[in-house]
């Protein structure tokens, strides 16, 4: 895989490494505008609203060559992604997500312009699921760009709702769209590199605002699905102690989605939910919860997924 | 610098990437033992107390070859180290750490017993300042180590002690040593790797429960030293508007420590703190706030410390 796109590394001057840290900081607070209230960044640590007496909190890692590619993904994607994996997280506990913090490791020669697409990405991510960069640091790596992204979320009053509480009986429920990054991969391995299935790849659109309404009607367990549905239900059913039976006529693939991309496509952060026969939604019914164990499609069990060490 | 020391790549079994990211998910999640209350390791997120309605945050990241070495250093002592500058930044706010977040980045050739040995350093170290690992993210890198870590913590009902509070008038007060881990360091370059010095640098002892203390104390200003006595007695004048006047024999360095490494050495973790005059405390009065700009020692102003991208 080609890391290094022409570009990246421009002249001394357009280097991050120009700026030393404390410049480096300085341009990324001026980026990121007004701070959350109380305290942003500025000062050991940031201050965040935890109204209900609990904070809900997720961390997620993204490497350059293995998680993005800058000669496939502008800046502002990669921070968009970055913040959207981890924004997701937070909605899949039923929670509205508050805050983010980043770490940011990158060679000194990585080029300014490019750090500031993607803080700018995070940007405007965490705006648009109502949430700000509180928070971050900076420091020098010897090769790729390592970003660390944590998120934090207020559970407003509602109990967290994790991967263990399906039951026999209950509704599987999906908010957001499956298989649409994986297939856009595809395209952009062999060299296309327009249309929307190749911006879903770029960036997801996870349904943020489901996570909180799925969580008010009851949802009795819920995931972000990260690694493809047949790996994140089979986390869900592992936990729960129960078998999702799915059914793939309800998927309704878009033109250019195989089944194989929704089964086992990651990263379009798509959110599954379980909720009690007779629980009235918007979002599609694509199963049901039975005894037993493992993920069926269509009568037959799937497994597997994306294992980010295989 | 070498930073591949014999043995940290051996057999294939002994690599994490024989593990797997879910195999090497169930090691951390066993060694770290009980999760936190409510709910730790094992979800979309963690669920973290707040209990006086704001959580304090602050992120770190650690790269093999540049903050740490395994031929210096064991996986113990890096992973305490890591929980120790990012709990130590949560103390700085007058906060009791709660909970740490722990981002892992490796290649599949890391030894899975350094990787067992970090996961221990960071839970012990988290215990000892009275907080949880309660989750993470494993990725794989392309060459060094990198550790995200973030650290949130609790306010019990007080207002956070930020950089920007001190007033002339006001003394400077110490907690904890300094110059230590840039003395240590010194003798590791010079092939010396046995003493106290020595292990000051793998592992810095920040002064946790003086956060707290100082706070109750009225402190009106309070940072983590992590740059140098310097560099972050600066920050809080810059942030606060006013000068710090610092006395040289009141530091009284051990054996072995120069001035210089009191002034400009980092990774000591002390905590320095501004608190009005008259304040009684045990920990020694180092310095008086006054009218003006700037840190100055023994009448001579000092400026510099540690920039991670010089």
């Amino acid at each position: 895989m080609t890391t290094q796109p022409p570009g990246r590394r421009g002249e001394p001057s357009t280097q991050i490494g120009s700026l030393g840290e404390f410049g480096l900081i300085e341009r990324v607070t001026k980026l990121l505008g007004a701070p959350a209230p109380p305290l942003g960044p500025g000062d050991d640590a940031a201050v965040i609203p935890a109204p209900d007496g609990w904070v809900v909190a997720s961390t997620d890692l993204l490497v350059e060559g293995r998680h993005f590619r800058f000669d496939w993904s502008s800046g502002y994607d990669v921070g968009r992604k970055a913040a959207a994996q981890n924004l997701a997280d937070i909605a899949a506990m039923g929670a509205q997500p508050t805050a983010l913090l980043v770490g940011f490791a990158a060679p000194a020669s990585f080029e300014i312009e490019l750090a500031d697409g993607i803080i700018e990405g995070l940007r405007d991510e965490a705006a648009g699921a109502g949430a700000w960069v509180v928070g971050g640091d900076v420091v020098r790596a010897t090769s790729e760009l390592t970003l660390a992204v944590t998120a934090l979320g207020d559970l407003q009053g509602r109990a967290p709702i994790t991967r263990a509480g399906a039951a026999p009986g209950d509704l599987v429920v999906l908010a957001g769209t499956l298989g649409r990054s994986s297939a856009g991969l595809a395209l952009l391995q062999r060299g296309i590199t327009d249309g929307p299935l190749v911006d879903a790849h770029r960036c997801p659109v996870p349904p943020y605002a489901a996570g909180i309404e799925l969580a008010r009607l009851g949802a009795t367990s819920m995931i972000d699905i990260s690694d493809g549905l047949a790996a994140d239900a089979g986390h869900v059913a592992t936990a729960s102690g129960c078998r999702f039976n799915l059914e793939s006529a309800v998927f309704r693939p878009e033109r250019g989605v195989t089944l194989h991309d929704i089964l086992y496509g990651g990263e379009d952060h798509a959110l599954l939910a379980t909720v009690p026969a007779g629980t009235e939604t918007r979002y599609p019914v694509i199963g049901q919860v039975s005894v037993g164990t493992g993920v069926w499609v269509d009568g037959g069990r799937v497994s597997g997924g994306w294992d980010h060490f295989a």
